[in-house]
Parts: structure tokens; sequence; C-alpha cells
């Protein structure tokens, strides 16, 4: 079994300060896009049979501890602050939307227009001397590969492209204009690193897709301890992240007592031999997303984000990709095979154990000293070598603050 | 639309400093006199069939982060600090009163007499010195107009007319023996000033009693906002407080999609005509009241107040009153026409909006940072005045630690 | 009734600063021996049939604030931090035991022996340099009078007997092989006094033990509160404790009320004559032991214990013992009296009277300035000599910080 060792100098215990604005980022990095929900979840605006009675189509998220409303006005998302400079209520607590491209305070009839944020008239004070010069911070939105994507920072956005999966922008993807999305009791980080984890794999030798034999569960292979198993990508422009090379061959472990009292690890029983060309590459890239490729299946990648909500949540996102797809029913098929199995199993038989970790680590990260207690091991070395170039690129940390900033437009 | 004009002097955003003592008053102000229930709902105090063991004619209140006990003894309702000067305990966790003037601690038997709170026994110590030395804070009590008033503040207290409404003392009134009470989630200062907002009338636009043509809905007029629709009144003794100036005629407004993008108002549909003489004069006074004159019905006024509980919530009363009734059978008359429509109409189908507007506005002003970050409009002109006359006069704030104070009575 | 009486010195209201230490203490003390649980609730480790898919023989308890794993290995308990070193989660979320000593963390498989804590695999890296070297805390335990004691301290431990009641050690005693136990929401230190206070026998006047004449309540002599009712138990080495001297007689009070407004108090109705022998020495021990003896019956001894959990709650446990039984059919008929009637009816019908006062009191002590303005009496003089050996003796104060701490085991 275990064989006392010498410590090797890259396995002593990191202090904190190796990465000390990633443990500030409890609210995760301004000036980034980040995915907000799948495009065909926010209809087009529609008052045409209602005046601001009833408007369903707006839709609010939580994003960096920020309140945002997103419209639909002529194809395009817009997406404007939802908390209304007056008192501070949020607009979609009752939405009253008079026009396509308005929404209005149900309190004393703010009224902003939904493109730029400004204040278009008050209904109460048409001569409000406020009108036109102050409003409500927009959000630069583009929507990408069936996602809304929303600029959360406060100079020029960057090329969206730089803020995503590189393989999500390759030219002979097709990727589904639908995905699973859910809110999770942790903060980002300990999400981001339970997705990228090279051994937390062992979590996942019991998640029902694996005791199925529908999907591999692939262990570290001992090079990525070393330090020399994974890439890191650190261009002078985005995407900024980190590869883990692809293992060595599947390996589906189970613990196993041997004599005595020593514990062991072998092959699952089943037929890991059928999952071959199975064996994933893994990355992550800032702000926020890993690309696993291929999987579930053969062909198919997986795209996930863990976007900050607020301290002690995140949100988990996922959808699904294929390649080289040329006809439209070629893209249907493989909409109606993801529909059919993977788009709820995969959350349900497969990362439900994900998600299970996170919320079981947040007592030690969020609420406890767990930066500062953690005991790392060899395989961890791409989740140091992850933090490490967050601290230095992500660029400057979210705080409270800035969900209260206030913002002249005039 | 909206027109950008140049932001007049009284329109800049006021800096917190204006009204720091207001700002600061989260749990109220001391040295006033405050509602704590209608008299109606506190029996005469009665052992007679039972020792200690079930009580059901005391009753406990929270105001300004103090829990006090009422008792009424011969008509008189006394009230003193409901918790026990031994260790602590709440009297009223399990009431024991074995004689009609006095409240006996469940725990060691702390016999405390109601009328000035001192203590006049100990049941397991008859000989203990603390007896007649120490004791509870008592509270002195006011019944009037039906209400049960209470005084917390530490020095002998004021004429309690110096504290209420001036109108409700008007000789000619008949107010109704009973009323409406709720406990909201908001600060006691939202409350106040969703009361007495001019502009916040918009928000009634589709109450139903508005949409019935039950009630008007009143906007402001300009003028408010020039701060010459307002009286701030002042006197070296109270009552103090802000009347807002009759508005010029009724104005039941609805927000109207014109084409292109604008929006304007008009009048609603219905018939506002009949609502003539309707137009109510709104006032507030210190510490918590408000009076609308006429409301819901000509001649009836409606009096609210906003009681501070704890630093997230205040009591929400209302009562009713008219002027003029000469006979019992007119008095009968109005009271039962209260009863039937009235009592339950208004905060229902009415005043329900507000207490969401509270509740909306919470988040911004008692847990974020709305104070320094609102922005507000022309007709808050008269908010503005309340804020600066209350951080003025308002008197002593109350702290958390006036609700642990010690004290001798001896 | 109350005559007005200079305050003696000694009734003069102590300053918190008279036991410092103990005002801080609100996890507790370390460097003691506490009782976990019964013996019988924890069964002998079993692999025989499952590998980590359900293991139900392993046992969690917090306290102090600090999570702990109890497993059973022929015969005798082990325990260990139940906080996995590498990234924190509790090892009970998802108790893995592939072998009758170890437990393996279900995230990365870190694998320790549960006898000394050491890391002994880590099945997804068996090469990795911290097996062996870093580890749980582990914790000392014994087992005695059937119940499950464990160290929570930093040094070596006393020995167990000196942080046990006296009593509870006595050579001719048969303790219960079984008890009762619960969570109490209020601090440890507020159960200790209510245990222990001679005044609150008020509280149990209405218990329904009391009313059925099964149990007597025993007021103190007044002799307690001059100071020499009891006697402070201070050797070099423990048990450290003090004891109330044994009342006068069974006083069973009740409040009455006389003519006017004076209040006395009486011998309740009933037969306290046949309580006579009844009158028990009750005596209180660090770090948290109360045994009264005898109760509820003549010839049985009550102990009961207020474990630290967290700042504001407490384990409250009891059990029960009876001298001078020599056969195994006299033992069993002793059990089985406690199991037909005491077992069930001590705490239901008698000391949940003293969970209502101890959740009582949690307001004033653990979440407001009670500890400052409480105002005790004559008999507290009892609990303040408790509070000032406490003070002095109790040792090294436990915080938050050690449950986080870390360690190295080579």
């Amino acid at each position: 079994m275990s064989e006392v060792i010498d410590t090797p100098p890259n396995t002593r215990k990191p202090k904190p300060s190796s990465w000390p604005r990633y443990i500030e980022a409890e609210l995760g990095f301004r000036d980034h896009w980040y995915p907000a929900f799948f495009g065909a979840e926010l209809t087009e605006a529609d008052i045409s049979d209602h005046h601001g009675d009833e408007v369903s189509n707006i839709r609010t998220e939580v994003l960096l501890g920020e309140r945002i409303l997103f419209r639909r006005v002529n194809g395009k998302v817009y997406a404007v602050e939802d908390r209304c400079r007056h008192r501070g209520v949020t607009l979609a607590a009752r939405p009253e939307c008079y026009t396509a491209d308005t929404i209005t305070c149900w309190y004393h009839g703010f009224t902003y227009n939904i493109e730029d944020g400004k204040l278009a008239t008050v209904i109460t004070d048409p001569q409000c001397p406020h009108i036109g010069r102050i409003g409500l911070h927009s959000y630069p939105t583009e929507e990408l590969a069936g996602i809304v994507w929303v600029y959360i920072g406060d100079d020029d956005p960057p090329p969206l492209a730089a803020d995503i999966q590189p393989e999500l922008l390759e030219a002979d993807l097709t990727v589904a204009p639908f995905g699973w999305s859910k809110v999770v009791n942790s903060n980002w980080r300990i999400a981001a690193e339970n997705a990228f984890d090279p051994g937390h794999a062992y979590i996942h030798r019991n998640s029902e897709l694996v005791i199925e034999n529908r999907v591999p569960t692939v262990l570290s292979n001992t090079n990525i301890k070393r330090g020399n198993g994974m890439e890191v990508v650190d261009p002078e422009e985005g995407p900024i992240g980190v590869r883990i090379e692809r293992a060595g061959g599947t390996q589906v472990w189970e613990a196993v007592a041997a004599e005595g009292v020593s514990i062991g690890a072998r092959f699952r029983p089943g037929d890991p031999g059928a999952m071959e060309g199975m064996v994933p590459d893994v990355s992550i890239w800032l702000p926020a997303g890993v690309t696993v490729d291929p999987f579930p299946a053969p062909g198919i990648m997986q795209f996930e984000w863990f976007i900050p909500v607020d301290r002690g949540r995140h949100r988990y996102m996922m959808t699904w990709a294929k390649r080289g797809l040329t006809t439209e029913a070629q893209r249907q098929e493989f909409f109606a095979e993801l529909e059919g199995s993977w788009l709820n199993d995969v959350p349900e038989k497969f990362n439900h154990d994900d998600v299970f970790a996170r919320e079981a680590m947040a007592e030690f990260y969020d609420r406890g000293e767990g930066w500062a207690n953690e005991r790392l091991y060899g395989p961890d070395a791409v989740i140091t070598a992850w933090r490490r170039l967050v601290s230095h690129r992500g660029g400057k940390i979210q705080t409270p603050a800035h969900a209260w900033a206030d913002e002249e437009t005039a």
C-alpha cells in the first residue's frame, strides 16, 4: 500500500498568497462576457394585447451579484440593470412595458429605454429634468451558439471570442440551440475546480451513466501531477485557459479491499474496452467555462459554465455540439439524440454527482477556512495552475459595491 | 418625449448628510408616544377562575425593538418591559398573574407590580433584598381615539397631543373604536415615505378600489416639486409635520403608448368627475402618522401609522373617522359602513399595493446602499422636507442598547 | 410581603469581569473529556456484505464545534475528525469503508486509518507523498458507564475520572447501559446553570411528574444564599465542581394570591410527606455534568450532561444508576423499571420544563446582553460560585479556529 516518500517540492502546501486575487474574487471578475441563458428562453417583446398588465417576455438573472433584466426587441436581446434609479425597486417585480423597447417602473412610472438604459420619460412627471440624463446601466449583449452572453464590465467590451471556449467557435460545429441550467449552492470557484479536477472522476464511478456503461470514467495520469501533463494557454489576448493533456487510456477505477488492511484499485468490471476513443480532452477557460471533448459519446462535445450568482451560488449551464454535420437532417437527428437522451441524463445521472460535491465543499471554502487549510495533492497541479492563471489574468475583481454603483449617462 | 433640460439646483441629488439623524434612526426616535394596538383588543384583567395556568388577557407588542407587556386593570392599560430582570426571559412565554395587578415570572417567581413595574415579591425567596428596589421599566400609556398609546422614552412624557395627527383631536370627530393592523417587512421610514409620497399614486391606478371607481387616484401637482406646494409645520411644541397642499383637481392617470416610441399619460377612463370633492389633504406627523382627508369616501378621514418594530419591520395601523355625527344612531351607521365595506376593502384592495411597494424597497434601503444611491425627483421634495424635519426635530435616536438598558427603581 | 432591606454586599450585581473566561467560553473548554453518545448506539464495524455503498455503522457528532466521526473496531470505538484533509468535505456525507479500520473519502478516495487518523492511501493516486505524513485529527476515546467519552484537546489526556461526576465512579454502582439525549437550542452554560439552579425548582411545580406526586420539587434553603450552603470542590486534580448541601426538607411551593395585592407561597396540596428521604444532593462538575441523588425515586441517581455543540446549541444527555445491586436479576429489574417508566417520563414530564427555560434564556444570553444585564438573586450564589470556579479552572477556551486547525501526523 502506501509508502512514505519524501515530499517533492511541488506538493508542498502552496500558500494562499500564490493566488491572492483568485481568493478575493468571491463574486468573479468584471470586464468579461458571461453566458446568461439560452436564447430560446426569451421570446420577442410583445405588447399587442396587453398594456403593462401581464408581461411575460422579459427575463431577469443575477450574475456577479448584479440583477439584470433582458428583453428581446426586433430579434436582438437588450439588457439593463433591474433596479429603478429612483427608489431602487426591481422593475421585474411588476413588469410594465408600454412599448416594445421600454420598461416602466411600476412604482412612479420611471420609463427607461431598453436599448441604452436612458430615462425616456417619467409618467408621473413628464417634465422631470432627470429625463435623458440618468439611466439604468446598460449591458452589452451578444447571441452566439444558442446562448445569450452579457458583458459585465466598465469599459468597452473585448471581442466575445476572447471569453469563450475556443472549441465552441470552430467553423465546422453544430451547437444545440438548447441546454441545461440550474443554480447550485456553492461559490463559482469551487464549481470550476470541480469541473476541471482530474482526480474527481472517482466520484463518478457510481454515477448511473457509468454503471450503465454509457460513459467512461477517466482518472488522471500521473504525468499531470508532474506539471507536464497540461498546457497553460496565456496569450496577450484571450481565450486564456488551461488544457489537460489527453490521458493514456480509459481507466475506470474501483476501490478494492485487498487481503488484510490495504486498499487497492482496479479497472471496474464491465466493458471499458467499448469506450475506446472516448478519452476526452478537458480544458478550462476564463472567465467561467469548460470543454470536454468527447463527452458523453464519441463525436459529441460537452460545454459547461459556472457563472457567479452571488457569494454562495453559481449558475451551472451546459450544452452540447457536434462537428461535421452538413445537412439539416443530420442536425435535427443530433438534436433529437440530445433531447431523447443526453439533455436530461447527463445532468441527472452523471453531473448531479458534481453538484453534490460542490455543495459539500461549500462549508469548508465558502463559510470556513478552506483556502488556508486545504491540502492539495498531485493531480491538483492543474487546479493550482488555473488559480495562478486566473489570479494573474482574471482582471478586475467584482465587489458588492459594483452592484450598487451610481451611474450617469449624460 | 423627453427633452434634456439643465438640471435645476433643487433636483441635484441631495447628500445623505442632509438628514443624517434620519438615516441613523433605523429603530425610530425615543421620547415619543406611539400607537400600540386598538383598545378593544385588550380586555380587563381576570383571575377569577384560574391561577396562572391560563392567562389570556395580557398582550405583548414589540415597538422600537422593545418588547412590552400590556395588562388592563380597572379599565386602565398598564405596560411594562416584557423581560424578567433576573435572567431575561419573556414573561409572556408562560404568563402568570396571581393578582389582577401583578405579573409573575414563570421561572423563579419574580413578581412585578403591573402599575409601576417594581418587584413586589419573589416567590422562591420572599426575603430577597431586590424587592422594592429593582423592577421592570414601566411605560406610560394613554387610551385615546380607540387606540392604546405607549410612551417610549426616558423622561416625563410630553402631552400625548404633541405626537398625534392634529385632525384626530378635533372636537367634532367620531373615531371608529376599531381598525386594521399588520406587521410589514420594511423599515418604518420606508413606510412613512410611501404613505406620504405624492408620486406613488401611480401604483394605485390598478388598485381594485380605483378600478371599481370607488376611490380616486390623485397625482401631485407640479407646484409641489417647486417646494411651494407644501407646508412645514414646525412649532416649538408638537405636533410637528408636513402638509401637502390640496392638488388642483382629480387626476387619475394611465400610461399610454403613443405612436412610435413615446409614452404619455391621460385621464383614466371611468368617471373621475364623480370623484369631485374627493381631492384629499395629506399630512404626515411625528413620530409616525399620516392623515388623508377625505379618504376613502367624502366625509371620511383615514389615519395611518407606521410604528418601528425592529430594523426590518414596522406595524402598519389604520383607522377612520367622521366629523359632525351628533347622535348615537349616526355613529352606529358610520361604524356599520366601515365594517361592511372600508375596514377590509381599503387595506386589502388599495393599501395592499403600498405594502407591496414598502417590501419591494426593503432590499435597496434596509439591506443595501439605498440612502446613498437613490435618485429622487421633483415630487419627492415633500419627502426630503419630511426627512430634514425629522432629522432636526425627531429627538433622541433609539438604539439596540436602549432595549437592553438597566434600570433601578429605588 | 416584601420589605425593603438594605442590599447586603453579596447581592450586589457582580461584574461580568468576575468570571471573564466563563463568558468567553461560548464553545466550552478544550483539554477535557466529554460524553458523545451511548455506547449501545454504535455497533461493530461491518463490511461483510457491502463495499462502501451503504455503511450504517459509523456515527458523527458535533462537539465544541468539531465534527467527529466514530467507528467501532474489534469492540473499541475510534474517533477522527470528520473532514477530509484534502478539500474539506464531510466523510460522513457518503461514508465509504472498504476495510473495518479505514474510512475513505467519497470525493477523491483519500483513505484514512480510523485508529490514528493517518492517511493510509489515496485511491486515485496510490503514490501520493502525503500518505503516512498527513492525517485527520484522532481523538482519544474511552467507554465507561455505558457512554462513549471523547477527549477534545491538544495534549495527552488526563485520566477520564478527572472529568466525570465522582458519584458515577462509585464501585457499588450499576449504571443503565442506555439513556436519553437531545440537542437543545441554547448555549451549554445556560443549560449548566439551569440544571444546577436552586431556585428553578419553581418551574417544576407544574411538571406532570410533580402533579402526579411521583417526584418532589425542592426549593433552596436560605442558607445557600449566604454562601454557606454549598461546597466548592477544587483539588489540584479533578473532579472539580460545586455541591449544594442537602436542603432541610421537602418543599413543594405554590404561589397564592392572598387578600389584597400580596402574594405568598405555601406547600403544594398533595402528599409531600410521602416524599421524605427524597431531598436530593445536587452537584455540578467540570466540564459539563450534574448529579442529582436521589432522583427521580429513592435509591436512583440521575446524571445529566450539557455538552457544547456550537454557540447556540448543547446536547442534553441523561442516564440513571442505582447502588447495591448484586445480582443480574436485580440489575435487569432496575433496567426494566427505567425503560418502563423513567427513561421517557423524566425527560418528557419533568426536564422538558428545563428545556423550555434554557431556550427561553437564549435570547437574553446567547444573542443579547444578558451577561452584563442580568440581576442575580440570593440562591444564585451557587451559580456564581460555579462561574468563578470554571473561569479559574476550566482551562483552555475552545475557539472556532480550533475546528479549522491544521495538523501534521508526521
